[in-house]
């Protein structure tokens, strides 16, 4: 005879497992959206970048990062030190039953973190393409997946000092997402802008990615991979609520993705009269950054306006940060760290449940943290090993350079 | 306590929302499909008009279409108006129980449904594809997301006229993939072929598609993405009958594409003594269309010959179509038109509560409705703001034209 | 009032479903990681060989394998010849209850095996990439997935005499990826080297894959549908011991693709002083191949270093073959055989219930009989219809002999 609460159980696990497969299919997205706007010489190196920060990120975190992040005291500024998972859930203790029983496989909780961490890391290869080198960003991967996400992330989900205050992030605008682009930030600083992208008296000079096609693709993966990271975050679907949630949020996740698409096409059709593909697909990432916050409190329809406003930001964004003479080949500061920003102090107008000053109490604390770490490690990495490849090599590419090999060896590329 | 109604209204709702997610991908499918099978200077449009078609769909439906399709009244031609989504079921609904109890939530009854929308569009975008203008596309997606299709729609799954006369269409060969070939018909024709493509004295020209790894990725993703399309119409996995329904119907959708692939190739060694992958890559999507219409009655070797079948026809059309100067760059009238006829007509073959007048109302009724509205609208935007573009934005490639924009920037593409 | 016993059957057909979708998957991820690692003129037809024996595969699996596979009898050596699919399990037999009730949907599993077998044919596709005529690698592709690759399924997953030995194969290192290799193995020795790949006095030349992105994707897809292909492999999800073992295994089997990649890439680097991409991909193969044999009973961390091995031993291997002068244009036979029998061997480290000796049986037979009976039927297709292309359509590349297109017809590809 079949018991209730296991049955319960694994369909908890089950969906668990499910919404974390489709975030780690957004590491998928992260390369292809990657190697799509970078240059063909740069496309081999950020490709090996994005699947072995993949690797380290889910080595690491289970060495080190999940225990910090789940297994430190609760309201805490420090996170206690510690390795590997704990144990798995006992069946005596899920058919216990009441308030603390578990409800699903302690397991399937580390498949969904794990690639959660996966993401953030994701989002700084974007950021520092084309001129770092390979060995430096995998240095930082590594410490950044062991010990800097997981700090902020104890803060808020693994039960510490900011979730106590009050501070709302439903799937990780500002945890994951702002986190990744303030790492990257700090990244962009220490290394500088790429060779020949800003000229003399303010001049700016495009340079296109190789490959359309490619960045198109990441943006669905993404977008697909999406339904995964929020609706996971609702951390349970066994029953009437849990599933009206879930349903909501993915309804929400898919509008809020539309209206950062129609926005920011708009937008740049408006202002640079031309319907430009790669803002399209930055506004629906940062449509996805901005609903990510709070996914469920929102209608739909006000979940496309939360998403367009995103679009109209990540547009703005990319085109300050370029006057600012911050170089970020794909954008992702833009579209992960200011829609994060968006996406977090918006919860409290759909949400009562937030506040304004829990929000830019958390936005604050969590861009430092992140800020600030990122900071000290680049340049630490930079004093022992050098973070950026010579003028020579950026002008080969990397590609030859670092992995030896070419992204496209047939084909007639032109060198810019 | 864990609540049984509960736990299978979770069930339920999580199987809606996976299938939504994968027919969502599919979205990704045709953008890549279509990508791939046109030339490279109109490359970039094409993908640009794949995500933002899909951004469109999802916020028209959501502001307009859904509540047309679904919130009419029962038997009815015209539908009501009327706007967003209706409430979400409440727990205490869920366990009165009884027939009319829900036992899914109603939003993931709108995210399931609104990627259909979004299909149908993306059926239209490949068969006017190269030569028309951006926005009178998206103008056209706003009008058919919004109306067009949820009208029909309505006739059938939303309970109207059609239904009642006994139509049979499990998934959508007629409502969605023929209705998509409607549209895109009326636009072919109003459009007119590509420069080129015709010359003196029936003289047609091939013109290849640019990038075949992607096609073929296309066609895999929706391969992939069929399983959500045609699972998920079941409506429901929480018993033995219906979870048995569920994988019946996706061993025969996987069984018709596969049948469609080798009837395909086989027909075109035969015919043109060449292997041709655009021709298997049809045939799999002509094979999954032809099975839409009842992927459950059918046993599975059954299901192969409907999709053989369709594989045979899809060629055949391909060949037709270019003879009457039709010009469909992807073979998407082919595909879905054709198929979608063929996959209708061949329902009461294996199902005996199907009659062959009773499809026959159908496909006429759907595929006339559709065409007229199409080309009704076609003809509005072409008085309007024109349909297609100047001859020598052809022949550079609507990409610069259009978008601002190279898909490939850096690659040395022959002009073609 | 739902039953639970329905709900139950419900839970766990659906998913098998979704495995089975996820190693469906797996196809496209061959499909794009061959596409990737051959050079540009032979492009076209590796897509179409993929795409091909995937339809293939489906057809003849359903016709005959499936029977031969899991209806013959228990502990036999020589199969049943049988056609088709057996009966689908009814609602009497579920709710009737006991040991031998159904507890899934019989066509969820017949699903769920077809794209195994898919996934062994699609191993041999690229190691007899850029040389082999297309229609000899669909016959034989016809003979595989019918008989050859069936019987030695029957003899461990169908109850044959292997299992009742105690050879331990939890997903399928040996039944499927070791088996496809074997068969790979027997082709490449009938085939002979790519024309330019070995000179004189031991040169070997490297003959670079044309698209890293597509190679990249491959990987990452391929990463995904594993879950599907070890996690549905436990057979059952729907209580507490289940789902937590397949939680165990999707921890483990990512963390041995982690640990793949990094272990080769530091190889790589150490080596050839050179972070290889084509590599770090095998890595995550060799890896993933590797835990198959048991993703269960290892802990997170020894899942990660007997990945790591997988990763060490791919890089020897391909360097390896490459001295035999066996030609593997995508290391196919390193990353799914040599890590293959690996991970078999692998399995009595931390599960006490396999043995070395029943694992070298395993190994010694699986090998024997895929390798034999492959060799006869390659020979047989030899004599029959030749398996090699003439020397001047290897030169112009298979595309146009075989397909009559290009993969890349505007790119200005390099012939090399």
């Amino acid at each position: 005879m079949v018991d209730i609460s296991e049955l319960s159980y694994a369909l908890d696990t089950f969906y668990f497992l499910i919404c974390g497969a489709l975030v780690m299919w957004m590491a998928a997205g992260f390369a292809m959206l990657e190697a799509g706007l970078v240059r063909a010489k740069n496309t081999a190196e950020i490709l090996t970048k994005n699947i072995v920060l993949f690797a380290i990120a889910c080595t690491m975190y289970l060495l080190v990062g999940y225990h910090i992040m789940y297994s430190s005291g609760e309201g805490g500024f420090l996170p206690s030190i510690g390795f590997l998972l704990g144990s798995e859930n006992t069946v005596d203790a899920v058919l216990a039953g009441g308030e603390d029983a578990p409800y699903y496989s302690a397991r399937a909780d580390f498949f969904f973190q794990v690639v959660f961490v996966a993401t953030a890391m994701s989002i700084v290869s974007g950021a520092v393409a084309e001129r770092m080198k390979l060995w430096a960003f995998l240095a930082f991967a590594v410490v950044m997946t062991a010990v800097i996400y997981p700090v902020s992330g104890y803060w808020t989900w693994g039960g510490g000092w900011l979730s106590a205050k009050g501070f709302s992030d439903y799937a990780g605008s500002g945890i994951v997402h702002m986190a990744g682009a303030a790492a990257a930030l700090a990244g962009v600083l220490v290394l500088g802008p790429r060779r020949g992208k800003y000229g003399r008296n303010g001049a700016i000079y495009a340079i296109p990615g190789a490959n359309m096609p490619l960045a198109t693709l990441g943006t669905f993966i993404l977008w697909l991979g999406w339904f995964g990271f929020n609706g996971g975050s609702e951390l349970k679907i066994s029953d009437v609520a849990s599933a009206n949630n879930m349903a909501q949020v993915l309804v929400n996740t898919n509008a809020a993705a539309a209206g950062g698409v129609l926005a920011a096409l708009i937008l740049s059709k408006v202002w640079f009269r031309k319907a430009d593909l790669t803002m399209a697909l930055n506004g629906a990432i940062a449509g996805l950054v901005s609903i990510t916050a709070d996914p469920l409190s929102s209608s739909a329809l006000s979940a496309t306006l939360i998403g367009a406003a995103g679009g109209l930001l990540v547009v703005i964004a990319i085109v300050t940060l370029d006057k600012l003479r911050l170089d970020d080949p794909v954008g992702a500061i833009s579209a992960h760290g200011v829609a994060g920003i968006w996406g977090l102090l918006a919860v409290p107008l759909n949400n009562a449940d937030a506040t304004f000053g829990a929000q830019l109490l958390g936005i604050a604390s969590i861009f430092i943290w992140m800020f600030t770490a990122s900071l000290v490690v680049w340049l630490i990495i930079k004093a022992i090993m050098g973070v950026r490849v010579s003028e020579e090599e950026e002008y080969e590419g990397v590609d030859l350079a670092e992995c030896g090999l070419e992204a496209y060896p047939e084909f007639n590329v032109a060198k810019k």
